[in-house]
């Protein structure tokens, strides 16, 4: 039997009745955000059809017309996965074409469907921490031949560790927000004694994806690795922006951090672990070294999803492609990464986000960052008109989609939205 | 005129009308988190000192009842300075010897006042972000020594950047919460090739201040060196508790994670700008080189605070002093860490905590950290009845405290409370 919906939902739709991703919108008449879900074109209103006494009976689902009504998705996300499961699942009964009840409802229908060109969307969750994680072996190699030679590319714990660093929380902003190029101190030439203060001239882009916890863990206590699915809510697509010049002075000893904190980009609809489970892959092989027991997972933990890049700089009309890549490459799994951030009793709490870090496939073609498609610098992107590129410049608006199953015999795509973002000019010289 | 109070302080308590520090406190027949300050060795109910009227007309502070009836201080803390000092003072009017409204009053009294000894702390924020930093000159030297020797102690770019990374915010814990001793990935002799997993066998503290964001800034925008103060809304003592080894292992290029992100304990009364002003003085100086305008401060930065370390070994049964330190020691003040932190346009919010990094001074005795102090383990510390230690055992529990103006001819102490904590064994294996 094959699911389908009485609204309608084009072929290329990212939102077919098989997602049922979730958000957080906001309407012109109507500005407290609240929960939803899109099929087709539209944002269907969560709140409303609770308040309809539509989701009344979903077992665990206490109390939806408050937990739909909230401003963030963390009270749903904290109620764990078989909740959000018969959630989803009575969500796909209400849509369904053979179920009457809101589909013959016309009064309920003009309050609950709503067209999204016209939402707003908001960050799904409050964000209690962001970790950013380094896990696609190309990406780090890339990274580690420009800094290091071709010997000595891979750290020597990058093959044992998911290797991660904290990120910053306040910074995460719903695809749509304007990005500020930020100032700082950077070396004015490469074997420069000390730093200028000014504009980040290497302004770039990290094509990654992000997870979000749904239920934590106990300070103290570990998430297995084979629960670790079961405490993700699900994914989006994440602009992890990166300042190269501050970054590259900055980031010694201690990592990463004013080349990364102005600003991190996120798509607004969170697509479940559920809706994924389909496109689960196997990924590359973790032969040698074999990871620690802690890591090993006896089960596909790869997610089959084509990732894109579209760039439309400043003084162009139109998005071209930059970049074509897969979740699937990465090395280390989401499921991995989860288990390796709390076998030190670290706690998770519920929307807390991960992200994988740059996801860079084996060809140029596929890689997730400017530094490894400009081999940091050295090689001009190309536009249409004679238009060209190395790192962002003020005006340019970047655009990352994300695709399950783009050529599975499902009959339907799982998709991701946009994660999008304009760079407005630096405000301290 | 000196400041005196009806509440009996003693000369030695940490908390006399001049201090008013703010935290949040329940009690064992009101188990409600709510505001609080402390003086003498009693806890004062904000929230019924509010109902009581008493903080009425406060400039800035509408609806005190509800903003000290909060379990946290967020609310306050977003008011801004002005707001602060004018409560501060109004406090500091009302616990006065000559202020008649609650001293005469025994009904409220017996509300407002609860012994310190029976009340519960709790986190005085909720911290969005927590940012640690690398500030001591003496402990990055220190450090640097031990790992690349005396001739490349300090990297190039710690003289021009208070050096800093993301920490994690979940697992930011009270004074008088037990740390599990952490598992993690380890090598397991210097020069070992691959990783083993286990518990930490090198558990380390850090000594360090912490610091509270009062008033935020926008996503893009600066907080300026000469507005950073006001943008403080007071200190606490942070052990910044540290894995050694799985930092070790770890860290390389990303940054500490794992090694840190088990716990970092912090005192629970915020100690505000306004009462450690007196305690201002000169921090060493940046002359070569001058740090960059940003940078650039005008005015006395760095506080003299003593700073003290104790631990009582698990087999022992008293706490004995393993360093003294103090916070004027910092090369980067705390306003400069704020200052740095935005310049790049990351936004602040309420409640955000910043750590200095350990804080060593220029002797052996005053080291910040258990890997100084011992110097990466050659050097045990001897304890009475023959007890010995390098790294932390089981058991074992540290307490920091900090007090300003110890030698002072101000007549009173401003104090900080405690900083706790006792180590649980390990989980894992
Ligand atoms: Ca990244
Ligand atoms: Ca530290
Ligand atoms: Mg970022
Ligand atoms: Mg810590
Ligand atoms: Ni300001």
């Amino acid at each position: 039997m094959t699911l389908e919906s009485f609204v309608s939902v084009s072929n290329n739709s990212d939102f077919p009745i098989q997602n049922i991703p979730f958000g957080i919108f906001s309407t012109s008449d109507k500005s407290t955000p609240r929960v939803g879900t899109a099929i087709g074109d539209k944002a269907v209103d969560l709140s409303e059809v609770a308040k309809a006494g539509l989701l009344d009976g979903v077992q665990g689902l206490n109390d939806p017309v408050k937990i739909f009504s909230e401003s963030s998705l963390n009270t749903f996300m904290s109620l764990g996965r078989p909740v959000w499961r018969a959630t989803r699942l009575a969500i796909q009964d209400i849509l369904s074409k053979d179920n009457a009840k809101l589909r013959d409802n016309s009064e309920l229908l003009q309050k609950v469907l709503v067209p999204l060109t016209e939402v707003k969307m908001h960050l799904p969750a409050r964000i209690g921490d962001y970790t950013d994680f380094y896990c696609s072996r190309e990406h780090a190699t890339n990274v580690g031949i420009m800094f290091r030679g071709k010997d000595n590319a891979l750290q020597p714990n990058w093959l044992h560790i998911p290797v991660g660093y904290h990120g910053r929380a306040s910074s995460v902003v719903v695809s749509g927000t304007d990005i500020r190029r930020p100032a700082g101190q950077k070396l004015p030439a490469k074997d420069a004694k000390a730093p200028v203060f000014g504009p980040s001239g290497r302004l770039d882009i990290e094509l990654e994806v992000g997870w979000f916890v749904g239920k934590g863990n106990n300070l103290g206590e570990k998430i297995d690795i084979n629960d670790a699915q079961d405490h993700l809510f699900g994914l989006v697509l994440v602009n992890d922006w990166s300042a190269r010049d501050i970054q590259a002075w900055e980031y010694v000893p201690l990592g990463p951090f004013l080349g990364k904190s102005f600003g991190t980009s996120i798509s607004p609809w969170i697509v479940t672990m559920d809706a994924l489970e389909p496109f689960l892959v196997s990924g590359p092989v973790q032969a040698s070294p074999e990871p620690l027991p802690y890591l090993q997972e006896n089960k596909p933990s790869a997610y089959d999803i084509n990732l894109e890049v579209q760039i439309k700089p400043a003084e162009s009309s139109k998005f071209e492609t930059v970049t074509v890549s897969n979740l699937k490459h990465m090395y280390w799994s989401v499921t991995q990464q989860l288990a390796h951030h709390t076998v030190n009793g670290c706690n998770m709490r519920s929307g807390d986000m991960g992200a994988t870090g740059t996801i860079s496939g084996p060809e140029k073609g596929s890689y997730g960052s400017l530094l490894e498609i400009t081999w940091s610098g050295r090689d001009k992107i190309a536009f249409e008109n004679g238009v060209e590129r190395t790192f962002l410049q003020d005006g340019d608006e970047v655009k990352i989609t994300g695709r399950a199953g783009k050529d599975s015999s499902l009959g339907y795509n799982i998709g991701f939205g946009e994660c999008s973002g304009k760079i407005l000019p630096c405000l301290y010289q």
